[in-house]
C-alpha cells in the first residue's frame, strides 16, 4: 500500500477521525448509564495505552533478559540469574520485592540429542528431536529399535503388546487446523506428549517419539513436560519436528520397515531451592485485599523463552509500572508474581497458594499472562455469572484497543490453585494463531516478539486491573 | 504455557465449549430477528472458515510466487512473469481470466546504492539507504554535500534558502507510536517521502534523505514513491534506515558538521505495456452487477512483496476459490482483479475504472486487501450511512472470527476510482501493529507471513462477499 498524493493521505487520516459504527454492548441493564459511568475511565484507559506505546519497559526488560540470560529452566543457573534480575527490576520500581523459596526439580538435557531413521530398503535420514522434559536417557550408545506409528490411544490398544513390544512408538497426531483458537488443538494433542511414555510402556515399548505440537511444517522440535508412573517401566521420550514427522510417516506408510536410533543424554538431579519473585503496591483502602497479576519466570531450555513466558512476566511487571506512571493510587494491593517452575512441576504456584491460604489476605482477582506476547484479543474468566457479566460489561470501552473476546474459560495454571467461591481468575488472551510456531522450541526467541503487540497486552491487563480495583467485582 | 495433567487439559478444552459472554450488537432495530435471520448464514460462514484453514490455497500460491518470481515492480520481467502466473492460477480455477492492457512506468534502481556520513570531527559511517521510487540518479561519482536535519515543512521554511541551498535535506520525522492504528502514523509522515524532494529543491537543496517509514529501530531502509514537479529542479532522494537515522541525528545534534555522500544509479525508461489480471464467477441472477475483490500484483523491487501486496491478491483469489468449494452460486458476478502498478502510478486502477465506466455493468461493491497478511480485525467502509449500518450489523456473526472493527474509513487506492453515490467500497483491515516492520523493505518476505493469519483474512473477505451477494446493500 502506498500514498499517491496528499488527497489520499487525507483519506487515510480521515479513517481515524471518522465516527465508529461499532454497536454498544448490552449486557449491562442500562446502556446510557454505562456510557456515562465510563467517561472518565475511558480517558484513564486511553492514557494507559498511550503510556504503554511510549514509555512502558516491558519490551526492553524482556529483551535484556533474553539477550543477557536466555532460557531459564527451573534449577538452572540461568533461572537463578533471572530471579536476581527480576528482583532488581522490582526493586528499581519500588515494589518492595521479596523472594519466596520453593524447591524445584532439576532436569538436565545433557549432550545434544541424536536421532536417525533407517529402513529395510536402505533409506536413511537424520531426525530433528528434543528430549521431552523429564525423560530418562537412553544408553550411551543410543537406542535402536523398529518404529510403529500411531495416532490415538485406540491405535495403541489395537496393536497390543504383539505390535508394540520392543518397539519405539511414534505418536503422530496432527494439531487440528480447524480450531480458530489454537490452544484447543493443543489441548487435544498434548495428552500423547504427557502420557505417551506411560501408555506405550504398558505394551512393552522401549521408547517414544511424539510429533511436535506445532501447526506449521518446519524443522523445529518442540519439547514439553511428560510423566512417568510408578510400577510402569520408564522409557525415553522425545519430540520430533513436524517436517521429519511427515517424512517418517510417509516412509512407514510406503511399506518400508523402519527403525529409529535415538540417543538422549538427560538426567534428573536432586531438587534444589529456587524462588517466586513477588512485588507490590500496597492498597490504600484495603491493604489485605489483593489483585494479583503474573506469569512464569522459568522456561524450557531452548530458545529464549521469549513468548513462553518472558512476555507474560514482563507484561505483569509493566502493568504495575503503567499504573504508577498514571499516578493511580489503588484501593487494593496490586501484586505482581513471577512464578517459578510452571513448565515442569508447578511448584511455584503451589508454594504461592499455600502462602495465600495461610495469610490473612483475600485474593479478589488474579490475572495470568501465559499465551505469548501477541496482539490482544480478550480475557478468559473463571468466576460467578454475575462477576463474569460485570467484566464483559467493560468490553465496550476496551474494544477499540483490540479486546473483543471476554469469555468464560480457563484462566491459567499458575493462578489455578488460588480459586475460591468468591474470587475471579482471569487469563489474558492474545491472538493465538502464531503461538505454536514458537512454543517450547528454539524458535521462541526475542526477535519474534513485536514491541507494540507486547505493550498493547501490558496496557490491556493494566486497564482491567484498574477497572477491577476501582469498581470491585 | 503447558498442560500438567488431564485435568488441566479438560479446562483448556472447556474454554472452547463454554458459552460466550459477548453481547449482541444492536445497530439493527430488532435483535431477535437478526439472530434468526443469520442462523443459516452462520453455518455457511463457519464452513468458509473451516475450508480456509484446511483447503484454501492462498498461502501456497503466495509462497510459489514469492519463491519463484519474487518482487514485481511494474514494468520488470518479474511483473510480466507474475501476470502469466496469475492468469494461469485463475484459469485453473475456471474463472475465465483475461488480461487488461495498461501502460506502466518503468523505473530501475540500477546498481546498489552507496552512502556514508562524514563529520568535521573525523567521524564516518555507512548509511543503509534505498533510492525512493522514481528518483533520478546522482552523478556517477556520487553526491557529497553538507546535511541539514528537519522534521517538518515548517523547519524547512525557517531554515530558508540560506540554510538549505547546496545541502542534502534529512527529513527525520518519526512515526507517532501513540496511534493504535499504525496507518494513521504513516498517513502523517508519508508527505515528506512523497513531497520532500520538491519542497527541499524549492530552497536549493541538492538531495534528500528521508527517515524510513518504520516504527521499529532496525537496519532496513524502506523505499516508496515520490514526486517531482514541473519547473522545480529534480534532486535525488533516498530513504535511510531508522537505526542510521537515529545515529545521524545524534551526531548532527552533538554539534558536529556532517556531510553525506550518496550514490544512486536509478533511471526512468519509456513506459511499457503490462496488465491487470481479471477473473470471475458469473452471477446467476444479475450477471451485470459486480462485486469486486482485489489487491495489487506489483510490488516494490526489494524483498518478496509478500505482505504488500502478494497477500492481498492471493486472498482475493482465495475468496473465489472458497466460495466455489462451498458450492455457492452467486446472484451477482463475483470478480477478482489483480491490479497492476499500484505502487508507482495507479495505472491499473485507472484502466480498470475506465473500463468499468464504459461497460454496462454496475459495481455494487468493491473490496480491497492491501494492508498485509495479518490476523483479521475488521473492515473500513465508504458508502451511505444506511449501507454502513447494514454491514456493521453483520459484525455479530463475524466477531468470533476476529472481525470486530467494522467502521467508516478509506477503502483503498485501487478501488477508489470505482466510487459512485450508490455503491460501497470496503478495505479489509488486518491487525496493523507489524505492517510497517515489512512494508516496502527487504524485510517483506514470505517467511514473515503466517499461514493461518493469511487464510483467516481470505475467509473474512469471503464471508463478507457472501453476505453482500445474498442480502444486497
Amino acid at each position: 500500500m502506498k500514498m499517491h498524493s496528499f488527497t489520499s493521505i487525507a483519506v487515510i487520516i480521515g479513517i481515524l477521525h471518522s465516527p465508529t459504527f461499532k454497536a454498544q454492548i448490552t449486557s449491562n441493564e442500562n446502556e446510557v448509564s454505562v456510557d456515562k459511568q465510563f467517561a472518565t475511565d475511558s480517558l484513564q484507559i486511553a492514557e494507559l495505552f498511550r503510556l504503554a506505546l511510549t514509555e512502558s519497559h516491558s519490551y526492553e526488560w524482556l529483551g535484556d533478559m533474553c539477550s543477557n540470560i536466555g532460557h531459564r529452566l527451573s534449577g538452572s543457573p540461568q533461572a537463578a540469574e533471572a530471579v536476581e534480575y527480576s528482583f532488581d527490576l522490582m526493586n528499581d520500581l519500588n515494589l518492595d520485592p521479596w523472594k519466596q523459596p520453593v524447591m524445584v526439580p532439576v532436569w538436565k538435557r545433557g549432550e545434544k540429542e541424536l536421532a536417525y531413521f533407517i529402513s529395510d530398503q536402505g533409506k536413511k535420514g537424520e531426525l530433528s528431536i528434543l528430549a521431552l522434559g523429564g525423560s530418562i536417557s537412553t544408553k550411551d550408545e543410543g537406542l535402536l529399535a523398529p518404529v510403529v506409528e500411531v495416532e490415538t490411544w485406540g491405535d495403541l490398544e489395537k496393536l497390543g503388546e504383539q505390535g508394540v513390544k520392543g518397539k519405539i512408538v511414534f505418536f503422530n497426531e496432527k494439531m487440528n487446523p480447524e480450531n480458530l483458537y489454537t490452544f484447543h488443538s493443543y489441548g487435544h494433542c498434548v495428552m500423547h506428549r504427557w502420557g505417551g511414555a506411560v501408555e506405550a510402556a504398558k505394551y512393552g515399548a522401549v521408547g517414544v517419539i511424539v510429533r511436535s505440537l506445532n501447526m506449521r511444517i518446519d524443522d523445529y522440535p518442540h519439547t514439553g513436560s511428560m510423566k512417568y508412573e510408578e510400577d510402569i517401566t520408564k522409557i525415553p521420550a522425545a519430540a520430533v519436528s513436524t517436517k521429519d514427522a511427515e517424512e517418517l510417516s510417509e516412509l512407514i506408510k510406503s511399506g518400508d520397515k523402519v527403525s529409529i536410533m535415538m540417543r538422549l543424554m538427560c538426567e534428573t538431579l536432586e531438587d534444589t531451592e529456587s524462588y517466586n519473585v513477588v512485588g507490590e503496591i500496597k492498597g490504600s483502602e484495603n491493604p489485605d485485599k489483593v489483585i494479583l497479576v503474573g506469569g512464569h519466570l522459568d522456561s524450557w531450555d531452548v530458545g529464549d523463552g521469549a513468548h513462553d513466558d518472558g512476555a507474560g512476566v514482563m507484561q505483569s511487571l509493566g502493568v504495575l509500572e503503567l499504573l504508577k506512571k498514571l499516578n493511580y493510587k489503588p484501593k487494593n494491593t496490586l501484586r505482581v508474581v513471577f512464578f517459578m517452575n510452571e513448565e515442569n512441576g508447578l511448584r511455584g504456584a503451589k508454594a504461592y497458594s499455600e502462602f495465600a491460604e495461610s495469610s490473612n489476605e483475600v485474593h479478589i482477582a488474579a490475572i495470568e499472562s501465559d499465551r505469548g506476547g501477541f496482539t490482544p484479543r480478550g480475557f478468559h474468566v473463571e468466576g460467578s455469572e454475575s462477576k463474569l457479566a460485570k467484566i464483559a460489561g467493560w468490553e465496550s470501552i476496551l474494544d477499540k484497543y483490540g479486546i473483543h473476546q471476554v469469555e468464560k474459560g480457563g484462566a491459567g495454571a499458575d493462578i489455578g490453585p488460588l480459586k475460591t467461591d468468591e474470587n475471579v481468575l482471569i487469563g489474558f488472551v492474545p491472538d493465538s494463531q502464531r503461538y505454536f510456531d514458537h512454543h517450547h522450541s528454539a524458535n521462541d526467541t526475542f526477535d519474534t516478539v513485536n514491541k507494540r503487540e507486547l505493550e498493547l497486552g501490558t496496557a490491556s491487563i493494566a486497564s482491567l486491573v484498574y477497572l477491577i480495583d476501582k469498581y470491585g467485582l
